[in-house]
C-alpha cells in the first residue's frame, strides 16, 4: 500500500463572522475531500501539542517523525539552502533571508513587496568577509538563503528579523559568549551593511523605485542554523518517498530527508501555482515510490494576509483537484492522508496553536461517521486529537508497515 | 485579551443516584454557564493524565505549567505557610497542620469539628525546641502551617495524618536515612507530644469541651516540604496577574507563583464564602491585571463531606454570579475560561482521578456545538481532552501570546 501525504500550509483557522462564523475550511465547497471523510477516518492533529504555535520547519520535522527538540533541528536557514538547491557540507552555516524594503532606517516592508524572484542579486551579494565566503541562493519570490563557510563560526547568533514592519533593523548579536558567536555576529553586521549599499545602487532596485515598487534594499535575518546529516526518510521508515513543493523550505526539508525532489512546471510556491500540475505529478510517481508528499503553502500565505475568500477560494481549488487522487486511491493500494502544519487565521495574520484537521482515507481505516472536511467537523472524528509525531505511526499502521513491538 | 481564569475546586463528580445518575454540576441549573459553553469551546481536562487522582497543590501546579513532578514542587506546607501570610526564607521546612481531636488515643475528628479559626493557638504553639524555631501560622478554619527554622533539617519525614478516624496518630518517621531525616522526625514528635499537652490544658478547648464541640488538641502533619523560590508567574507568561481566593492553599499558590493577592471581605474559603464579592473583585481589578485567578473552595468541601445537594446548590450559586463577569466578556476582550482543578466524586468523599470539565469562552475560541456545562456534555466538546499542562499553552494562544517556536 502506498501513501499520498498532502500537507495544506496553514489549513487551520479561526470562525471569521464575514462567512457566518465559519472558517475558510468550513465556508469551502470542498465535495471531493467531503468524499474523501466519509470513506476515511478524521480527527485533529496539534503538530506540537494543543496551544503551541510552530514555524512551518519544526511541524513538518514533528509530523515526520523527526523530533525537532529531542532530537537535532537544524533550523530554517540549512533547509532553506537545500531548498534553494544548494549543496551544503558539513559544519556549514545558513541562514533564512527576507529580502526587505529599507527606507528612512526603518523597515516598511518586510517582503519588498512580495518581490517576484531575487536571482538577479545572487552574485553581487556573494563574496568573501574575513577568510569567510558568503554565498546568497535565491529561493522563491523575496525568498533566499545565506551560506557561511569558513572557520571559526558558530549559528548561535540572533536574528535581525522581528516580523514588525516601521521598526529600525535589529544588530546580530551573539547568543553565547564564545568567540565564534562574537566571530559571526561581526561579520554578519558587516555584511548587511555592504549589501544594502550595493543592493541601494543596484539597477535592479532603480527600476523598482521607478515603477513605484518596494525595493529589495536590505536583508533580514533568521533561522541561523549549522547542516548535519539525519538519518533519512527511507532508512527510518523503509519508505521510497519523493517531494512534490514550490516553495524552498519544503524542497529543502524534502532534502534534508533525503526525499527525491519532483520538479514540477507550474509549482511555484505562491498563490498562483498549479495545484493540478502536483497533483498530476503525484499521480505519476506513484509507481516509482512508496510514499510521496505533497506541499501546498497558498492557504498559509492567504492566511498571513487576513484574506479569508482568497484562502477559502484556494481551498476549493484544491478541492477540485482531488478527483485526480481519488481515482488512484480506487484503483489500487492507496492511502491518501490530508492534513495541515498549523493553522494561520485570517484574523491574527499569523500561526496559531489551533490544531488542524486531517484526514485518512484508505481501504485499511476504521471510516467514521463524519461526512465534511473541517474543524468543527473533524474534532468529532472517530481518530480523536493527535500530535504531530503520531501521524508517522498510524501511516505505518494502516499500510501494514508498522514493526510489532515484541 | 485579558484573562479570567475560575478554578472551581473539587468540580467533577460521578454520577449520583438520588440526582437521577446526574453529577452534581449536570443536575444543577446553570443557564449562565451554560451560556458560556454555547459561546465557547469544552473539553474535558485531567490534571495529571486520565486516571491520576492529585491533591489540589499538584494539580494547581500542573495547570498553570509548573509541573511538580518533572521540576520542582514545594510540596503543600510551604504552600500553606505563604498563604497564611508567613514569610518563608529559603531552607525553611513548612508542614501543613490540621488541628484535630484525639480521644482515648484515637483521632476521633480530623478537623476538629471545622473548628472556626485556631488563631487563638498560635502563640502557645510556636517556641523553641533544640535550637530549631517552631513558628505556627493558623489559615483558615482548623488549618495551619507550622514553620521549622534551623539547621539540620530535612523534609524527608512521613506525615501523621493517614486521613482516617478511629484511629491512633501515627509517629513521625524519617524517610531517608540522613541525620537531618532522623533529627527532624525526632524533634517533631517532641513538638508533638508538647503541643498536645499544651492544647488539652488550653482554656478554648475548655470552652469548646463544655460547648459539647470536638477539642482541637492534637496536630495531624502532612505535605512537609522546603521552600525554594521559583521563576513566577509574571515572568514564565509576561503577564501580571492576581489571585482571588479564600483558603490559604491557594493564597500560598499565588504568593508562590508572584500572584498580588486581591484580600476580599466574605472571601472565607468555606461553604459560606462570598462568590459575588469574588466576581466583583475580578471585575474590579481587570483593569490593572492580564490574568486574574478565581478560586472557589466549597464544592470540593461538600465533595469531601458526601454533601452532593449542597455542591449542586453551590454550583447554581456560582452560575447566578457569572453574569458579572460574561458582561465583562462582552464589553471587551476577556478570555473566561472556567473548570476545576480535580473531581471530589460525593460518592467515595475524596478526590479521584476523573477528568473535569473545562470551557474557553472569548472570541477567539472555535466555537463547538455544545451548550451545557457537566461532565459529560463536555465530554462531546470541540477541544476533546486534556491534561493539565495543555492549559496554559491554549490560553496564551487563544490570547495571542504563544510564543512561535521557530
Amino acid at each position: 500500500m502506498k501513501v499520498i501525504f498532502i500537507i495544506i500550509d496553514g489549513l487551520g483557522d479561526r470562525p471569521v463572522p464575514e462567512l457566518g462564523n465559519k472558517t475558510p475550511l468550513e465556508a469551502a465547497l470542498t465535495p471531493n475531500m467531503d468524499f474523501l471523510v466519509k470513506e476515511g477516518i478524521c480527527g485533529m492533529m496539534s503538530p506540537l501539542g494543543l496551544g503551541f504555535t510552530p514555524e512551518s520547519g519544526p511541524a513538518h520535522f514533528e509530523i515526520f517523525g523527526y523530533h525537532p527538540f529531542q532530537e537535532f533541528y537544524p533550523k530554517r536557514g540549512p533547509i532553506e539552502a537545500l531548498g534553494a538547491g544548494f549543496k551544503l557540507k558539513d559544519k556549514d552555516i545558513a541562514l533564512r533571508i527576507n529580502f526587505a524594503c529599507l527606507s528612512n532606517g526603518k523597515i516598511i516592508d518586510r517582503r519588498a513587496g512580495r518581490i517576484k524572484n531575487v536571482k538577479i542579486f545572487e552574485k553581487d551579494l556573494s563574496f568573501c568577509l574575513e577568510n569567510v565566503n558568503f554565498i546568497l541562493k535565491a529561493g522563491t519570490e523575496h525568498r533566499a538563503a545565506l551560506i557561511l563557510r569558513g572557520e571559526n563560526l558558530s549559528s548561535e547568533i540572533s536574528n535581525n528579523d522581528i516580523h514588525k514592519i516601521g521598526v529600525k533593523p535589529k544588530k546580530i548579536v551573539p547568543l553565547e559568549k564564545s568567540e565564534q558567536a562574537k566571530f559571526t555576529a561581526k561579520i554578519l553586521n558587516q555584511y548587511l551593511e555592504k549589501t544594502h549599499k550595493i543592493l541601494k545602487n543596484h539597477s535592479e532596485n532603480k527600476k523598482r523605485r521607478n515603477k513605484g515598487l518596494f525595493e529589495a534594499n536590505y536583508l533580514l535575518f533568521r533561522g541561523g542554523g549549522r547542516y548535519k546529516k539525519v538519518i533519512s526518510f527511507k532508512e527510518k521508515y523503509e519508505l521510497k518517498s519523493c517531494c512534490i513543493a514550490g516553495t524552498g523550505l519544503y524542497k529543502g526539508f524534502g532534502k534534508f530527508l533525503g526525499m527525491d525532489l519532483i520538479n514540477v512546471k507550474g509549482a511555484t510556491g505562491g498563490k498562483d501555482t498549479d495545484v493540478k500540475a502536483k497533483f498530476i505529478a503525484a499521480q505519476s510517481n506513484l509507481k516509482k515510490y512508496d510514499f510521496i508528499f505533497v506541499h501546498l503553502k497558498a492557504p498559509d500565505l492567504f492566511g498571513h494576509d487576513g484574506d479569508f475568500l482568497g484562502k477559502k477560494n484556494f481551498i476549493e481549488k484544491i478541492d477540485k483537484n482531488i478527483p485526480l487522487l481519488r481515482a488512484l486511491k480506487n484503483k489500487g493500494d492507496v492511502l491518501l492522508v490530508i492534513t495541515g502544519d498549523h493553522s494561520t487565521p485570517c484574523s491574527i495574520k499569523d500561526h496559531s496553536g489551533d490544531p488542524v484537521p486531517i484526514l485518512f482515507s484508505g481501504k485499511t481505516v476504521r471510516k467514521d461517521s463524519n461526512s465534511k472536511f473541517g474543524e468543527r467537523s473533524c474534532a468529532k472524528g472517530g481518530l480523536g486529537r493527535i500530535q504531530g509525531w503520531q501521524v508517522m505511526p498510524q501511516i505505518l499502521n494502516l499500510i501494514g508497515k508498522q514493526k510489532i513491538v515484541e
